[in-house]
């Protein structure tokens, strides 16, 4: 390898270090041991009963200890864990979608609220009516689709559970607009809508399975993203001012931005994520033109290997190949610099298509009257 | 009469009159011929057809003349005008309600909110069903004894017409929390509950009669107090965006405080003002005890008269009385000093006793029957 060649590679992998100690600080920061501790202790003691949680794709928890007690004891628990109805499901969704899964063959009575109303203050959509008309008429299906207990599963689109505004004129009164503010900076929350929507609505949702129509207070498990941790400890603060369970957290890796592993997948930028009802070829474009945890030069990736916990293509194949053995050699291969970025493309690209043709196939199967039986009607007094 | 206590009635005297010019300052300072204006040449022009307009009592305008057009030609107008259901009606409520009667046989559909919601968030009862109770079983029925038209009339509770709520995170899109603050102050939306009543949900309460299902985009009339002047500004620029009618405004003196023509009556001070609900020993009690517009020497009231403007006990007359030309005779008398603070006081115990016995022979027929057919029950797509 000439020597230009060697440092420029160098340069670029270390490049791609600081991106890999910065996408894990973000994370490891927020865990003190207190507010937020590691889930390695549960992990070990969890073994074997969900891929997602083997592969260290949870990695943080707060309040866990009574949902793994639960689950020892064959006891249902609540799961609250909504998506914001302005695009399809991508592979991101999907993958937590799929531990939810996992969870509910663990116990967990699930919620889904699809949040058009966060779509709609947020300017994702110009009306309630479209952002759910998607929820409807796409996200659902993917999610029935899934293999959903419809005993045990419940979603509802938030502006047609009414009753839920009334409550949240209720919980919304125990904070203040500086906290939200705190949380989700000022502009998360300048208008009476954002601000009830994220103070209020929200919150709402998450205490909404202790009232007496869902059988009172009990634990109730959030799964987020790191960075929505102090919501959840403003939630549990109210939760303790009206008497209910403070719900319990863990925090989930999410999926890459295809494009910049260092920035979320984001709907405005299309490219940034594969979605359910992405056409084959946008597929394949899509991942063939990532950005990997590989240097460009052919020479320097075979000497310095990649760094998969970076790479969104080989990240792809963690959250959502069935063969834990088969994504821990490939890791190996890949990081050795043996299996090249060009050739993880290609068996990605395949693995995702077959997987969506099949989720596909059974989407095709979901009609109204299967929808039905998962929406949400309790009346709440 | 003595030098001394001459001095001392005269200032007495000037004391009365710095709160006279106080009270009537409030209003004219905000009356700019723009963005506000007198009533007078509309008074002239609608006289004998209300003894609140007549009288003075309603005395400034925004964009009411499309609503004189409405009347003259015969045709119907919206109106909107809530109550915050926390206490009985007083009579300043009574006062307001029975010009609202007035302007129904102008040919004005009422559209009655009872604000729940608002109580709660503001701390005066409990819960919304607390506020919910006060609305259904004291405040509508009131209303309804008052002999309103049930098929031009509505009622309802915020809290059980949830549809409201789904407009409001529409319309609630439209401003900043700043606007909302500047308006009320940072304390009166310091929420996101409040920050959703005060910004979102009162504003949509008034936009409501323009959609399809109330027959669109209309004219409709917002009595308010002078001091919520620049909230009907914010939701005329909102229905401006949204392609509706800018709501017109009157501009309602508020019957003086029984114990300080200065503050408002008060819920939190119950010998503020009469409840429709007091005893007979209490209303005597309030008004025997109250405020007058005539100094404390007896003497010094036959010399210097009085100032019945800031007399709450003279102005109870003034919004109650059905006799123009009575109270007209009784102004005369007080205030040239003839007529005594105490005569007037007994004048006033008799007539208050006398009306509120026969609102209330009116309201033991109500029954919840006659209630529901006030009931707001329109499905809003």
């Amino acid at each position: 390898m000439k020597k230009q060649l060697l440092e420029q590679t160098k340069k670029e992998f270390a490049e791609k270090e600081k991106i890999l100690k910065q996408v894990e600080n973000n994370l490891k920061s927020k865990i003190d041991g207190k507010s937020l501790k590691s889930f390695e202790r549960i992990r070990k003691y969890m073994k074997g009963k969900s891929r997602y949680i083997d592969r260290g794709i949870v990695n943080a928890h707060l309040d866990f200890e009574p949902i793994t007690s639960l689950i020892a004891k064959k006891q249902k628990f609540f799961i609250i864990s909504g998506k914001n109805p302005s695009t399809s499901l991508h592979l991101g969704h999907y993958a937590l979608f799929k531990f939810l899964l996992e969870l509910q063959r663990l116990g967990a009575k699930i919620i889904i609220p699809l949040t058009n109303d966060e779509s709609y203050v947020d300017g994702k959509v110009n009306s309630l009516n479209e952002g759910k008309k998607i929820a409807s008429e796409n996200i659902a299906k993917d999610i029935v689709a899934m293999g959903f207990d419809p005993r045990q599963t419940s979603i509802f689109v938030h502006s047609d559970f009414l009753e839920l505004y009334r409550l949240s004129i209720y919980y919304g009164n125990f904070i203040n607009n500086s906290q939200v503010n705190q949380i989700f900076g000022d502009r998360s929350a300048n208008t009476p809508s954002k601000m009830f929507y994220r103070g209020a609505v929200q919150m709402t949702s998450i205490l909404m399975p202790q009232l007496k129509e869902f059988g009172g207070p009990q634990n109730v498990l959030v799964p987020v993203a790191v960075d929505q941790h102090p919501y959840v400890l403003l939630t549990r603060d109210v939760a303790k001012k009206c008497k209910l369970v403070p719900p319990s957290e863990i925090v989930i890796e999410f999926l890459l931005n295809l494009e910049n592993p260092a920035e979320k997948m984001s709907s405005s930028r299309p490219d940034s994520a594969i979605f359910l009802d992405d056409s084959e070829k946008d597929i394949e474009r899509k991942i063939m033109k990532a950005y990997t945890g590989s240097v460009s030069s052919l020479e320097g990736h075979r000497r310095l290997g990649a760094i998969p916990e970076i790479c969104p293509v080989f990240q792809t194949l963690r959250f959502h190949h069935g063969d834990t053995a088969y994504v821990e050699e490939t890791y190996q291969k890949y990081k050795s610099g043996k299996l090249l970025a060009t050739e993880l493309k290609r068996i990605v690209v395949e693995f995702v298509l077959k997987m969506l043709k099949e989720q596909r196939r059974k989407r095709k199967k979901v009609d109204c009257n299967m929808i039905e039986k998962f929406i949400l009607k309790k009346k709440i007094e």
